[in-house]
């Protein structure tokens, strides 16, 4: 990652993609994009000239599509278009589409730059920015891929308004997350947000704040060796319940599992690191408020350790947290006892009224 | 690539196996070969306890193997194995085997370290160092990789005495791409080099000068945005050439047209470029005792620039080559025209006396 990504926040896409590529000396221009975002999103960008003359590579949605195959799919188009180690992968939709095209845009002739454009709020502030690109391989998700910064970023809430609120509050938990990170300023901001009001200019600003938290820890760990896994908060536990959910077909989306995760997490903290149980219990409250609660008895407890055992961010069988000592006070790296999950599980229960 | 890559000259790999592996926090080897190597070469390190207890992994020999389907065997292997983000893979074998393990290595839960412990001369010489990883995909040589260096690459001598001498001399002709390219004290030891005496106590001496510059220039510029397209001196016509032999279904060693190319090369740097025509026919001289001829008529000249054209390093249609002014002195980016070129390949003739 030798250049620093653009990052453009903005109200007004076609200018910003014209911002974007103004300042690159490239030959041809491919616009990435799924069947969703096909459909609804690219015909929204048509009058921007750089996007009418481009060449379309359409994949299938979801995330089960993310796949080496897709990324072959994408790779014949380059070829047959006649893509060069000058021309441009612009990836328009949500973190399936980011992730798979920066793969597929850093593989292609040892990597062309890349443009993302999320269309949805937990990749608008979770998988545009980092670098982290890659697709599922054999059923396990991200394993196949590379650290690899897109050349700008283009971030607009626009996109979100013909969302579904559920999506949008998918999102939102991941802002939370850098919110905890960042201080109490931030954070506050936050929880005060109305879902309701659907005030997305007021949101795109939240974004700004919480895209930057982000850019600023991958800036100073792009590759994850220490810092960078304070992004994981709310994530070990998250990702069970995501894994669980989806063994029991009953998936939740990813962003839910994250803030449900922060509950147990946060509480682990107030445990481990002294967070203010004060805090835990706001937290907790609009947890309860917004996303509701996934539901797990004793019985579950088991299996969720299990789970998060395999997850492939704990090293020799240990399971190891980034916790917090108070809002904006990170603690990586600590460990924490079957029993400390328990407890915590039990007392997440309590929180949400299960 | 943020690392400084480690390369280690030796006549005792086990040695320079274990100084590369002690220095590194891993949890689990794996070590790639291809059929050829897995039978010829490693047997002779088993002693060695950290190539003991490593998982083999054996891919299909051969050039039309270095395929995506050949790095998912890799990757599937890995994974089979336990292989985490502290595992390291040491790639066992030719340009084939460093260039597709590099890639999977880079690509596997986006980039696990890697060693290269090249097994022929070319490889060593060229392929080893630099950071160019990758496969081929659908016909196109190397369209699919990544820029990323390994861990350290083990360069030893002590594997080419059971290689046919063809393909010590195909390696040598990178040699003496690196010494014209570095200045005459360097080139000069290398056409002194007698390849009957097979001294390779002595040849050891040589690549270690050559990998040298070669390692040199790749640091400057890794991604090849300018000075690093000094190493393609006699890789455009020498490619034409390779291509053109397998069109006839009678391939030649890469560095063998790479030899060749260069006494086209070195007549253009001489027409455009000033480089004295003494040096340009002591050169030829070497080449036709060693490498005898490519033969060609003026009835190739035609599919010979069409294939040049072609070639994915120019750009626009117009035929830009590496040239030099005198042995050292280095001019990238000069463009000749076709009849350049027919004047180029009739001279060409007239040195190899054909």
């Amino acid at each position: 990652m030798e250049h620093n990504q653009r990052i453009i926040f903005t109200n007004d896409v076609p200018a910003a993609i014209n911002e974007a590529l103004d300042g690159i000396d490239y030959n041809r221009l491919f616009v990435l994009t799924d069947t969703n975002t096909a459909h609804f999103v690219l015909p929204r960008l048509a009058g921007n000239e750089h996007i009418a003359g481009a060449d379309k590579i359409t994949i299938k949605a979801g995330d089960m599509n993310k796949t080496i195959e897709a990324a072959g799919e994408v790779w014949r188009e380059l070829v047959a278009g006649g893509g060069t180690r000058k021309s441009v992968l612009l990836n328009l939709g949500g973190g399936m589409v980011t992730d798979l095209g920066g793969f597929a845009a850093s593989t292609f002739k040892r990597g062309i730059r890349f443009i993302n454009v999320p269309t949805t709020l937990l990749s608008a502030v979770d998988a545009a920015v980092g670098g982290k690109t890659g697709v599922n391989y054999r059923g396990l998700k991200n394993e196949i891929g590379v650290f690899s910064e897109a050349d700008a970023v283009i971030i607009s809430t626009c996109f979100f308004s013909t969302l579904p609120l559920a999506e949008v509050k998918s999102g939102f938990a991941e802002m939370l997350k850098h919110g905890l990170l960042k201080g109490s300023d931030t954070y506050n901001r936050l929880l005060a947000y109305d879902f309701e009001s659907r005030d997305y200019e007021h949101l795109l600003t939240l974004l700004r704040e919480s895209v930057e938290v982000k850019a600023e820890i991958v800036r100073q760990d792009p590759q994850e060796h220490g810092l960078r896994r304070a992004l994981n908060l709310g994530h070990t536990v998250g990702h069970a319940f995501e894994s669980y959910a989806m063994s029991h077909k009953s998936p939740i989306p990813h962003g839910h599992a994250v803030a449900w995760g922060m509950v147990v997490e946060l509480t682990l903290s107030n445990m481990l690191c002294g967070f203010p149980g004060t805090q835990v219990q706001e937290y907790a409250q609009f947890v309860l408020e917004n996303y509701g609660a996934y539901h797990i008895t004793c019985k579950d407890y088991d299996a969720l350790l299990a789970l998060m055992r395999h997850d492939k961010k704990s090293e020799h069988g240990e399971l190891n947290f980034t916790l917090l000592a108070g809002v904006g006070d990170v603690r990586i790296n600590i460990s924490a006892t079957d029993d400390d999950l328990r407890s915590a599980f039990d007392i997440y229960r309590d929180l949400l009224h299960i």
